[in-house]
């Protein structure tokens, strides 16, 4: 049977829903996991959600994926534009990694602009809040060659 | 009836199939507007597929998109690093627009990681070859409002 | 008798009135050429009047302006920030060019703060919408030596 | 009642005391302690002091506070020069969050001249040592306005 | 009756004419007084004309302008390109505030390329001499709403 | 007896309550003046204060405190983040002085965040309107060592 | 028989001999031309002249030579220092292309020493007036490989 | 006895063998741990050797080695160039602390020739894969002076 | 006769002697002015010698030397480094002025490494303490040309 | 007769054939030497060629070269990059000087974009390998006016 | 037999010992040389020890060390920060070369912080007085692989 | 006896009076070692004059001077801007050593305005050609210790 698709969600993105709406939405991280799962099983794979607000934490389940995952949906939200040890943790990933956002960092401000997340990734979708899961589910679904 | 959806192409994209396969892969420009037509179709849309090497072709259309098009998808490749130009045309469409791109640009030499496109852009899909366009398309018949 | 004064606009200036207006109010270009036209006539000239979304008209009728204007009035709107051709057209010209603006660049995005238009220019009017152009034109007039 | 000042301590600030007794002088965390409750008491309120040398463990505390505290002491110590995480977590919360230091970091090396912190917060209070602490608490309960 | 436009001119400007004359002409700055008053009378106003070489000054007779003048033409010389006072003082003044030069700072050195000034005023007239201080004057005028 | 603090008011602060009032609030500069001697008084000092729009100004009143201040508190406004002059000034004075600001800098436009003030000062205090002075009179009267 | 060489000129060049000749010299672009086919000629080659003040064209007439020249020489004037799409159209170019200058672009103002052609292209020619034009003939030439 | 001699690695490591083996080799962490416990038993010394993805548990490790141990080896991997924490911890540890790596991080991307580390470490050993460790065990028990 | 040197400094200069004197000497403003007399005497000159904390001031003595100097002795201080004011004023002066300096600006920190005054002056003179004025003024008599 | 070309040689070329045949080829210096001779003799001039590893020696050369030479190819190699002692050594040779390279340094790493000798040079041919000599040297004889 | 070390060393360390001991020790070079020999001898190598003040020196010893060494360590001391010559004859080594420093120059000033030779050398030891030519001195003979 | 001064002078400088004689002036570098001697003499000192095109010998006679010279005037010319060489020899150099000029390099092209000798000298004479030479003996003679 196909593996699952790893969605891993960074800080703050638990409080989802509470968190400056007019930027981020209304959806709940429970709302993102639903459309997430619904996108997966049209593909026929299941998907193992998890949310951190510890770097290190993001960096062990990306070791983790590199067996158990078809591919990987990650939102790193502020790490991703500060953290090299997720861009080293990536470059070990010889599996499709979808740099994923809500909002679209590059109309923010500047310091959002550098990712090193998307330096290392297959790929890039952002700006259309839950909708940006579901396309980033559909693409590691598609390019994953397990 | 629906808005059809633009999918505008910028320079050299004229070329695709043979340049830097490597980088683009070897679908051709015929291959894209194909599956962008497909996926249009699936939310009951046509759509309006273009090229130029021209800026001012690009910037042109994208005013007349203003009231004929549902939702934009615009790569505008080279185009996008420099173009102040395409920036201010897309501050005029209220409609969604999508910066899509066939490669990763993050990922490849720094004069590709900035884009005025994208700081004016609803979002961007990028590094998924034909399948950015597909879900591209798909964003941009979810997020029309016509 | 004496020789027209060019006045040439750049990119997405045939949408004036329609195009963000808190900043570029709502008057259009039809209104810009007459107020132009009235200034013009009030210092016993004439007006030749172009819009073009092509950086390459830009050059070509600042080419053409060399023996057949008395001064121009430039609005190369988001060339102006770009455009080393256009600089070089302009450095070709003896009359006198005036860079001119709707809104104040320096008082907007930081990308709008440099120009390579005012480098080659004799002097800037910006920031007060239509009145800006009539004050141009009024400059090119008095300093033009035909 | 009023709600508690929540005082949250980053890393290295368990070793107060101990650590470049001469940029940060001798007291330990426990004086500081004591000094914030002193401060608090005479506003009517109490304190919640807590350290760690974990980025996560500061987010999910600034999440905590969200419903749980009246204001904000936050002496995010390294992490502020570098987490974005910790902005963003900011950015979230509506009540007044005071970035605190004992030394002032203007004044030494140039990598701590720029603060996520300070960008988000209320206000500063920097270089006074204990003192830094005990008039952050006065500013919050000041301004808490629950 | 109309309140008078206030023409404020900073440092060195007393010596105009003396002053690198190919740079800025040999008018003298009673030449430029007169040219202002001829312009703003055909609008019904009179001028309020001053000179000095102190930052200080300016920021005061700016603060004086608030409620005693229609409208600004301010020429502050070097200090526009250093001075966040006269930023801050112009942040207050809801008046049009004109930046005005003689010579086109864009066109030479680098540290002339930016402005505090500009950040904050209506808009520039620059390059054209004693031209500069009349159509200045008049767009002063026509923008002023007492 | 114990001596004075000095609190030193630059360019602009004079309008306080007329200026940009969402971002300085309602306060005049007398209510600050009253605040700070309120609080002076409960350590027994009293409070010099004044203000001026000249930078020389400033630095002539620092070379005075230095000795017949028990301690300073300076809001240079915008020469903080321009005077070289002042921070050497600041320097030659041996008693404790106060950086303090009604609003937070560093949440403002990238030219407020560098002081030269905050270079050479004991400590910064910002962000919380009149409030920010009473905390600074605070920490330089239990900083003084007259 | 041998394919032709491309001598590519961008905008402006159709003015040469009347533009800044203290630079670019007296010689007109016919003058050019005439030279290059005499040095081609020496090599048994004929010459592709053209000229456009469209970035397009350029970029069109680079992709028509893939097929169709033995070499090219490009002197793209000002878009050589802004053109990504240049750059982009000559990575799909195997044949040799030639950077070519009239004058010594490292010698002129800063915003010249940055080349996007350069960047991609095999070698460069500047300085020499028209002999430039005839060494860059003679190297496209001999290094091309049909 | 001697006190041991620390040796800490940062994120990532735990796959050493794993990882990019171009670049790191195809030793694993035992090996190297059994190469940093041969070295130093040659001076009579044992080794404590950890690793976390954790950059809080490094800074704690630290704070823990200052009572605890003769030196300290800290491969702190992708933390080193971001972690002003672990430049602080670093600070507070008055033993030898040697900055080992296995690849030499000044022959790879920019982004790594930077590092908080290095800027507060005794010195540095650098890309020669397992013999760096060798190598700084040697240093760090040489200079412990316990 | 021949006419004076005038010798000018700028803010602090008055406290010399007080003023840190491990980097300014123990000599006061007095001492420097009897050697400057000194030296101006064996070229048969006297000496206008003045001190200023404002701006404004320098500026206009500046202006005032072009008439009635022979030659300018200019330590300008901290405004050396920010003031285009007196750039502009020296730009003025086509009397040899000589920049002057107790200690060696190129030694300190590197926001003393800029001087707007060496930039338009003659020539620098710093680091020999009251020397420097010695040397500085030779400079000026020899160099004098009335 | 015809005074020689001086062909000069920087750091490393004496090992050329040897060195990164992949950028350089492997053409020796001898080949070079005899390509030039070749091309020179074509217009009836000889050449006297150099190689040094020291700076010096390439100045002292091109001093040599003033009286001496009708004109002037220099590689200088790495020290091109670097060297403003050749730099000013050129601005005294008022022959004709190339710039020569056997690749093309803006196709390579960045610190080679930068030429102090191209600041001062006639022209630049660079990147056709052992040709680039011949078309310098062709340069340098039809340039040459003694 | 296996080939020697070579030790190279850059200008000024002639003088170890009397070169600033707070930061470079007071052993002279001799004993460095001493200590190089005996790690070298534990591993049956001898060492060929060089000193030069001279650039072109260390560049025509390593172009040397090319056939007649089995690895070399290099102290280029002040030209490893600035000479790209050095650079290049290292890319045509192909040896380990092992860049050696007594002082750790990441903790001094930041033009120490960037090195030519890291960029290409194997690896890097630094900051343990005569330790650090021993430890490379090991790694040079423990990675040779004549 | 009292130690000579050491006058060293770097590249260039031997062709002085025919170098850009509008810039250096007429005088040889034979009338710069009499001035040197004549203003010695007046101390009671003679003059040790060298001048060299290498760096490295300039490095060599720092050293030297370090036993032999009462002081040193430094005219490094082009190596000043470049040479941590020169710059790490002077700071073995306890004597006093002035780095002087014939033009004032600060008001010259950008790339002299840094100076590695002047972060190391005790002061700094330029722009006043021969006259420069002659005060920096002055300034070495009068601030010797020997």
């Amino acid at each position: 049977m196909s593996k699952p698709i790893y969605v891993l969600n960074g800080p703050n993105l638990n409080l989802l829903g509470e968190r400056e709406p007019e930027i981020y939405g209304s959806s709940t991280l429970d709302d993102v996991r639903a459309a997430c799962e619904a996108r997966a099983a049209s593909f026929g794979r299941e998907v193992v959600f998890r949310q951190s607000n510890h770097e290190g934490d993001l960096v062990s389940w990306l070791q983790e994926a590199r067996s158990k995952a078809g591919g990987v949906v990650l939102n790193a939200a502020a790490y991703g534009h500060t953290s090299v040890a997720l861009h080293d943790a990536l470059k070990m990933v010889s599996l499709p990694v979808i740099d994923c956002h809500l909002s679209n960092p590059d109309a923010r401000e500047s310091f959002r602009h550098h990712s090193y997340v998307a330096l290392a990734a297959k790929g890039v979708v952002s700006g259309f809040g839950v909708i940006s899961y579901e396309l980033a589910v559909e693409a590691a679904c598609r390019l994953a060659a397990d």
